[in-house]
């Protein structure tokens, strides 16, 4: 199989190396990028066609699959450019910060027929998807109630938050889709209450840094999620679902498994910096899986719809903190 | 000090058998208790006076404070009785189903000056207790946000369900006083959401067996609490408190501490099996606790006005739940 | 069942209190007690009869069962007096540091035909207990390996040193039981290293307090234990059983539950503190083996012969560092 | 830095893919393989000289460092030709089975003064590299004992067995460099126990599948080994270093952080699988610690008489197993 990249900025990167270093029967074929630094990386990667130019991969006509990892604000373009030409899409999230502009994009996806998969890489972590599928093979039972903690070691630069669409569309997404994955069924009500408690400047940017989040899904179960733009110490990525039968936690993976006893007591290891290491896996396990359904002419396991079901989900969770009320989806 | 007991049921057997062990310089010399079994049990364990009228008891010169361990409808009448004869009291939780009659025997304590613990023992727990003090030390800098697991290992007989107060009443009611008890202010708002995941002979009994409720409190910070009346893993007791400079977690202690690896990974031990076993120590540090203050004329560390003030987030809880909408307190 | 205790100090004081406090149908109706203190200890605790002289408890024929507790040079004749007078006895270990002298008083305690326990109480703490029962239980096939580390928080008194017999015959004699007991066969061979990494003064006193010991078991297993008298980080009490079909390990249980993540990554409490801590189960439960055995008329689960073989081992352990070579039991 | 692999097997493909991944400044420009599969691998990684003459990589005037990783009876050979062509050599160990052949090959290296590194892999484990660095740093003190557990998941076969040099040469080889490495200072005395406890065909073929080392080292310290061919709960590589302030533990890292409570209490994930798995990261960081002692013209952070020294401990353990004594060494 053939392939084009279309951006080679951090998350471009890494997809260009596990291309090489673990899919050998993938070639990556043409890439484009703006700037000079994310083309000399694909030169000396190997990659034969880099240029500034999206046409270059996007009319490519070996590429069967296109890998849009450009800047945010170019995905529902680069999409629709890829759709016309009838290349299969793997899209980093979101594809657009407007739910009208994702509509519009996924409608035009969905005339052309071509395969497109939207990349919540969380979903395919081992520790979460292990959950799934466990959850899935009937070892708790049913449901009861999920639990998703999601705190970042620190906040981003206020010039990134005014672009990022706010906390529950930029970093609470990620849990809303987590909570449907685990779920297997869709959001009923959505109660939220966020605020300010890590930075002044994030309020007076206009966005929240802590969000408390209550769903009902349709399976009558319940999801807490918190949420924070900063935690002392580290990134804490957990998740546990209660069921009828049993619980399954996911703790989170620390740098070392090493442990010191003083006289104080005993002291393990930092979580794993962020999400480059905590989710490394994932990114090559997304990938895998992309090609695996594209090469078995499978479902995609994160389609536009789950991007957008996702949005919907923020989007009433930011109303709900407006009115203080639940909101029914 | 001379004290005694009015009610030598399950908890009152553990009291008494305290006060022998472990404190040398408190003697029972009085114990009332309606029925045979319970007399018996305390001849043996060599208290003096043992009778059937509370009288005994309450009228007892000798006595200065008495442990009210007797069924709940009878807790407010001991209370008042012991209040007016002057003795201190240690009285065990809830001291009425009634909201109003708490408030009125509550009155009456007030006006007769006499010091009042109410039994909230899980305060005294060694994990929840050291949890509150490092939160009060500073160690995690401003609380930001609380989590509360509370899953019995099974439901209680519908006929003690009929008569508990229902479900945030009997069991959340606890959780409720720890949430206070480490946020170290009051709620402002509640959130609720109830409902029957456990079996439908507690629906038709009117009451709910699964809850998850969303506290704001004064600092701004917010706790979530999630109940259910029934766990297959066992007893479900934990805790995380998040702050500004850290998070502090409490885990289940475990029947052992083995592990065992096999061919499917590594096994441990089932949680404690209930709140016999799990808060052993804490009915002891209650005891202690009461004893420690009244010898040091010390505020009371478990008031009636904590008892009261638990009874109000429960009664608004329910209120949440049937208007689905968050609630001022 | 009537019982009398010789000796109410450290220890004697646990067994009086549990005896109270968890066995209904033993009566504790005599003790004797050298001074004063511990005479007016069991007089608080309503023993009847309390002297400074032996023979009121020995010789009292109301009374089936002795518990000797007294210091170690007496236990021998305490031993021998109960025995003549057709007691059952329950005596703390050791039962004399002179293997003769035990030699000798297994003999009497033989020809007097009365039931003898010796109080190896590790072998009853309930993590330990689990592993030998599983492991009985067939659950990791066939012993390979054994692997017992036990230390110290800090090393005894000079004085007790000079007392104890040596750290081999002091403390490592209930880890070489131990081995015995989850081997459930006979050492017949001992390797030994020992040293001072602690303390000059303990060398000076002509003790080790260091040692590294191979057993070989006639299964063709080997046993390795790890001994020290000081470890800054508290008291450490583990073991690990390694056979053809799994491990299972004990972990020391550890003051609380809670765990502090910080920016330096995650902190838990210290190990309980010393064996009165971490060993109060295994003395509740060692008497109630005793009493169990006694009623139904059943083999002792930790004898005089335990005692004996234990204290073989330590010898030959003793003369494997003094030669630097293997020694066959 | 250009280089070159001698060997496209099982570790020449991982040195080549890291390489490839992450050494951006180091470009391997031939490979000699004598099969065609480790040939084609390395073409489609892009390699430009591919061939099954080692000349063609020895001889390569643009190459200034080789990896030698072709089988181990090659190891010697290629090392002294590399060397003889002034190449900085990386050598998969063992050097050789034969001690004499090692020492004429380390005498030619010498004045050949040629840097060398032999790939004891686990020093770069972050685990294992991280309890050193703290151990330097002074964290716990004097070091008192240390205790390595070293199981693999199941025996090799029986041919795999024939040619290895036996289990102390093929295995506890990399547990006495890592108890050297951990010490900082040599191995006075060996005393060692093996048997069969796995396998009959292995006692057949004239190996030992279970052994039991205790190491004196010149700081007074000791070490234990313990090693088995087999492990039916897979693969356990542990270290415990214990010293005057402290203990620090290595766990095995396991395939998920996922944990299932369910009636029989909580069951967590297997380890990782075997060396592949778990020593993945540390494949990488022995290259990377290669790559830098080379440019920072630094002392190799292992060296040929590691391997030497390691090998002398393990001829001395087989001595001291068949004379059943303490060695000097």
């Amino acid at each position: 199989m053939n392939i084009g990249i279309i951006g080679i900025g951090r998350i471009g990167k890494i997809h260009l190396t596990n291309c090489l270093s673990h899919f050998g029967q993938v070639h990556v074929v043409a890439v484009m990028n703006p700037s000079l630094a994310g083309q000399e990386f694909a030169k000396k990667m190997g990659v034969a066609t880099v240029s500034s130019d999206p046409g270059e991969v996007l009319e490519n006509p070996d590429i069967q699959a296109v890998l849009i990892c450009s800047s945010t604000d170019s995905h529902a373009e680069h999409v629709e450019a890829a759709a016309l030409e009838g290349k299969a899409i793997f899209c980093e999230k979101p594809m657009d910060l407007s739910i009208d502009r994702v509509r519009k994009t996924l409608e035009i996806v969905k005339e052309c027929n071509v395969p497109l998969m939207l990349a919540f890489n969380q979903r395919f972590d081992p520790n979460f998807a292990d959950v799934r599928q466990r959850v899935q093979s009937g070892l708790i039972g049913n449901i009861r109630s999920l639990h998703i903690i999601s705190r970042d070691p620190g906040p981003p630069p206020i010039s990134y938050i005014k672009k990022s669409g706010g906390m529950l569309m930029d970093m609470t997404i990620h849990d809303f889709d987590m909570a449907r994955f685990q779920m297997g069924c869709e959001v009923t009500q959505v109660y939220a209450r966020g605020g300010n408690v890590v930075s002044p400047a994030i309020a007076k940017a206009g966005d929240i840094d802590f969000a408390a989040v209550m769903l009902t899904f349709e399976n009558g179960a319940t999801a807490l999620i918190e949420n924070c733009r900063e935690a002392a110490y580290g990134y804490d990525q957990r998740l546990e679902v209660f069921g009828s039968k049993g619980m399954i936690r996911t703790e989170n993976p620390l740098k070392t498994t090493n442990r010191f006893s003083g006289e104080n007591g005993t002291h393990s290891a930092r979580n794993l910096d962020f999400f480059m290491d905590r989710y490394a896996e994932s990114y090559r396990l997304e990938l895998k899986a992309f090609f695996d359904a594209l090469q078995n002419n499978e479902v995609m396991p994160a389609t536009g719809d789950d991007g957008l079901k996702a949005m919907e989900i923020a989007e009433a969770a930011y109303r709900s903190i407006h009115e203080n009320r639940p909101i029914d989806l």
